[in-house]
């Protein structure tokens, strides 16, 4: 029987604390760490700091954070079909090599058994849930542990990609050390999920008290924009053209700054000649998610992915200033990937579905120019492509 | 005799070293400073070094940075009519509260000579030449001193308004020491130019050598980003709905961050009831330029501009998913403003016309859904409009 994928609703940007990793952070003394306070009406609560003066204490933790049948009780209430879970920053980034490669691997094989023992999907061809799996990218980890660990994730049947934050081994995702280790995810044609987790430096947000706002609606988004940036002029899109990158945040301020950044690049004679294309050209080569929040910054996005092809060669401007048509917009869509985020953004009152998620769903539904086919692509199509989850 | 205003081209992001402060930065023996070094080919040259290790030793530095003459033959060879010309960073940033005061004033009065003695545009009832100020914005100035200065500019005939960087006294925009300075900055109409100069911090961007690209690229705009965005977090919108603040580059990447700013604001307990309006009403009360370098990114911003009466009310969400009309997109043209950027970005090569400068333009004329009467505005009517310079 085919897969009716037209109908389906994936979720690629979904997170779990796996419960191994949260008995971790419960045993830690220090950021990140899971830790019991008594709340204002005397019950015993646990939150979850994640960064070291963390605004608001933190914030409150509970079962969906680490529990399967609560997430598939989320994608249940918001139809959602598929989901393809990823480990929530930070990951393994605040551990010693060796405990890195270790947790990396049984992490590993802990998403796998929590995919594997999911539900049926789409008439049974397919499972409920998908995984991202972890690579110990920490200082002095050993090459052959990342190999090692690739390897570990192409040959888990449920882990369709890698999620990434943006330090690397400590000096950034444009790091040589890495070379050998874009080459093999792209030969084990694994997804990179590229996410923040630090945003700036918190010195930026000023004095004033604003909560998690500040952080999380900028910071967030920069580091994304810097990590692929950085990528960007480093030149790994060129050596590595079939790899798959997925930009958290609908790719943070990239797509807004990406002209900005092609001029900036032709005006700088240090780095004017170095890149095979026009900065502007690798937006087609990225995938973004639609986790956005708004109709016309998805309908922007997938303008930006659609006119990279008029910038494939370096230098040529001729394209630019077209402007976009109908087709371009369509197209575009083709790289873009419903997400929810959860268990993040929960809404502050009780309500049944949560705001996070229907405002992105009905962001997806208003893009003004997609069509029907283009909304089913964003909605699930797309996921299913990139993610090899046809039968 | 009517202006033909629709004819004109007017360039709101044009900046000059006036000479007085030229000489002063000559003087200094640590940025920001002008020094003069022997190049490559053993010919003495100035550079100008605006922050400490700064990448390549600053940039080289000529009359285009400070002379009059240069900027009108700029302005000629691109048909620029009209230029309101803004002190280039990093202003006075770095100076004692005295010594800032006095060169606040004197500064302005250069400044106000400057416009006033160039020649006429658009008929004889308009000068080439216009102007924004400058305010003492540095740490222990007193009021006073800030409030004599927007008198002073609001009396300078040619002097339209206020350029200002992010720090204010040393912490931000959003420091209530500003209450007064915005009543009186809205009450004289000044229009207030935002404008980056720190980025964000260095460390960001790693060890490779990527020249200007990510500091200018990248750092510029989210400096732009978090002050506007730390303005709106602290009510100054609400409480000063008349102020007409025009932000640089386009607003970084506030168009593209601002549905999941509104997001992360309805979900922070801390902010949740703060502001009047959704953050996204608040994109349709400022100004945009349209130094963005694509037509994709123009339009782009022209829809959060137009898409912004949706919002009117906190909470409203109602309106986001019907997508951007025709109507919408063209609406939000009447908030953007061209700009060049002058004297920053010159051509690496000889060319005749600046390739930043055509560009600029060829997205301006680019944008899908823009028709004649919306590019005329944003190439020049919107300004004389914003800068009450109709006859």
């Amino acid at each position: 029987m085919a897969v009716a994928s037209h109908r389906l609703l994936v979720d690629i940007h979904t997170h779990v604390y796996l419960p191994r990793y949260a008995a971790f952070l419960r045993a830690r003394s220090n950021a990140p760490r899971i830790f019991t306070r008594e709340n204002a009406e005397g019950k015993t609560e646990e939150r979850l700091l994640i960064l070291d003066g963390e605004p608001s204490g933190g914030r409150p933790m509970g079962p969906q954070f680490w529990d399967k049948v609560e997430k598939l009780n989320f994608m249940e209430r918001h139809g959602i079909d598929i989901s393809v879970v990823s480990s929530a920053n930070p990951w393994l980034d605040f551990l010693p090599a060796s405990t890195a490669h270790q947790l990396a691997s049984e992490l590993n094989n802990d998403l796998e058994e929590y995919c594997s023992s999911s539900p049926s999907a789409a008439g049974g061809e397919l499972k409920q849930l998908y995984g991202f799996g972890l690579l110990p990218l920490v200082p002095e980890v050993t090459t052959s542990s990342l190999l090692d660990t690739v390897r570990q994730i192409s040959a888990l049947p449920h882990l369709k990609g890698i999620i990434m934050g943006s330090r690397g081994l400590g000096k950034g995702l444009d790091d040589d050390a890495l070379e050998s280790v874009w080459a093999a995810i792209q030969k084990a044609r694994l997804v990179v999920f590229l996410h923040p987790h630090y945003g700036v430096d918190g010195k930026e947000w000023g004095d004033k008290e604003n909560g998690h706002v500040l952080p999380l609606a900028l910071g967030f988004p920069f580091e994304t924009t810097i990590a692929i940036t950085r990528l960007i002029l480093s030149g790994v899109l060129d050596r590595y053209p079939d790899l798959r990158i997925l930009l958290a945040h609908s790719g943070g301020a990239l797509p807004q700054l990406s002209s900005r950044l092609a001029s900036c690049i032709d005006h700088d004679p240090v780095v004017a000649s170095r890149l095979k294309h026009d900065a502007r050209y690798y937006l087609g080569k990225l995938y973004f998610d639609a986790v956005a929040y708004g109709s016309e910054e998805l309908g922007f996005v997938s303008d930006v992915i659609g006119r990279s092809d008029k910038f494939v060669k370096s230098g040529s401007s001729a394209g630019a200033s077209k402007g976009t048509g109908a087709a371009t917009r369509r197209l575009g869509s083709r790289r873009m990937l419903f997400g929810t985020d959860h268990p993040f953004f929960p809404p502050l009152g009780g309500a049944e579905k949560w705001k996070s998620v229907v405002e992105n769903l009905e962001a997806i539904d208003g893009v003004h120019g997609w069509d029907e086919v283009d909304k089913d692509g964003v909605r699930g199509t797309n996921a299913l492509s990139l993610f090899g989850l046809r039968s």
